[in-house]
């Protein structure tokens, strides 16, 4: 595996960073967890130091700060969001569960209107504990996307159902794939339902090239990491800086781009060393491997 | 996390172990990988001794003793073999190495007829070091099974091309679900290419009980253990005792059946504290939850 991070040292790592106002730059955006390290407001100084235009925002550390605070700091910034992180969690057998999490997906609607954020990626949860009843978790999570959309649509925020990888169907994600994921959100108008498309989640899919052409518009925010091995003990921190893995960025990407989507593109990684690093690092690493192994293909 | 063993202590775990005879047992194969820490005589022995009938064989534990004794051994012991384990390994882009590949599975198939199992388990590889090719990597073992098939029919042996968990698709095997097996499967005739059906490679795949019926007379093999969680260092030893994950037996046996498949159920555990037990206890403890959670379903 080659190093998570190319720590910027030395002239010519500085003259291959992109700077502020690079072209190439436009449409990257920064998802807030791959500077976990970071608050809201180092994020978002830190997005606009390097160059960025779009960040993308977490549920947790904007109610750190407070949504209203959060919302001045954005506008202020003049960056734009590029999705809210995360809905979801429909999964729970338990009515009263299944209540909570409707209730708190509206207030996850309301904060995305609120951020300016166009999409709010639903994560769909996994199968209840002890369960094994995996067909019904679906069904739960297709009948909540159901009953969000109206909502959704009324306040000018798409659903974008994240399909995840197959690792994490047990604990996280009962949505397994970009065909499954657009099976439930055809059935729902395009400005109300979109996907995620993740290169870490979908990389192995058979088809899956097939499968963006159909999302189409569908498509409602485009995430980039790698899929690296071995796989950590926490799998959730399992991914990698693009092209220290295994995932062919330039085929996925011309994929995404051959459907016409204009949106931004999101890094987001989730990766113990990463987030140890200092952010300055992080960010300029990830500009650079987007502006040579992913912006090309846009 | 459920335990991995039932160590069978005291009266009433040792009344409700299977015994020898025991009609329940008779479609239940124990996959010599499952009792790693046996020797290919170990696992007859003990195969036998828990009132098993049959055995999935491994190459290299075969090739340990020579084939023609492994072959007498077997003959002598009266035990089936459900399959071999196994071929493939079919992606490497160098010509020469897939001249040595196929020239290997060739091998592999005259082993399988000669100890008498009905089917080689083909794993169909992983991308090759560098590459990131996925669809090619996964063109080239169609091309390799295609070339293979025919000589596989001449010798009465059924190539059972393995969908892998999504886990391994860089590193194990570019054939990620039911319906892509198939899709190649299909191309050729049903008495030389099938599928390997196994319940911790396929368990999350959407509408997999639709591919299910639609391999119908093509499943050459059904194997079972769990999908358990934290997911260890060792990614390939992930997996567990029918009972101690999240895999629903109940539903994808009766699928299985429902095709009419009348072979062995194969049970292929790869876990380090399971090849750390005796094997006397591990076969015990599977013979228990195979009665339990998947023989009811056949």
């Amino acid at each position: 595996m080659t190093a998570v991070l190319d720590v910027p040292s030395g002239d010519a790592a500085r003259l291959d960073t992109p700077a502020a106002g690079d072209p190439r730059l436009a449409r990257l955006s920064l998802n807030q967890r791959t500077t976990a390290q970071w608050s809201l407001r180092e994020a978002l100084d830190g997005a606009r130091a390097a160059g960025l235009t779009a960040v993308g925002l977490w549920r947790e550390p904007v109610a750190e700060v407070g949504l209203d605070t959060a919302a001045r700091w954005v506008a202020d910034s003049g960056l734009r969001v590029s999705s809210l992180c995360r809905g979801g969690f429909f999964t729970a057998e338990d009515p009263d569960a299944r209540e909570a999490a409707h209730a708190d997906n509206l207030a996850a609607i309301d904060e995305a209107a609120t951020l300016g954020a166009p999409t709010l990626v639903l994560v769909p949860g996994g199968l209840p504990e002890g369960s094994k009843d995996l067909a019904g978790a679906r069904e739960r999570a297709a009948e909540a996307i159901a009953r969000l959309a109206p909502y959704a649509g009324e306040r000018g925020v798409r659903l974008g159902i994240e399909p995840m990888n197959p690792i994490f169907a047990a604990d996280r994600g009962v949505v397994s794939s970009l065909r499954q994921a657009l099976d439930i959100a055809e059935q729902h108008p395009a400005d109300q339902v979109g996907v995620v498309v993740d290169t870490y989640h979908l990389w192995w899919e058979p088809g899956v090239v097939e499968q963006i052409a159909r999302a189409g518009e569908r498509i409602v925010s485009y995430q980039v990491c790698d899929w690296i091995l071995p796989i950590p003990a926490d799998n959730l921190l399992g991914r990698g800086m693009m092209g220290d893995g295994h995932v062919d960025f330039a085929a996925f990407t011309r994929a995404v781009a051959a459907t016409g989507y204009a949106g931004d593109v999101e890094v987001e990684i989730f990766n113990a060393a990463v987030w140890a690093a200092p952010g300055g690092d992080v960010v300029a690493t990830m500009a650079r491997r987007y502006v040579e192994l992913v912006e090309p293909y846009l």
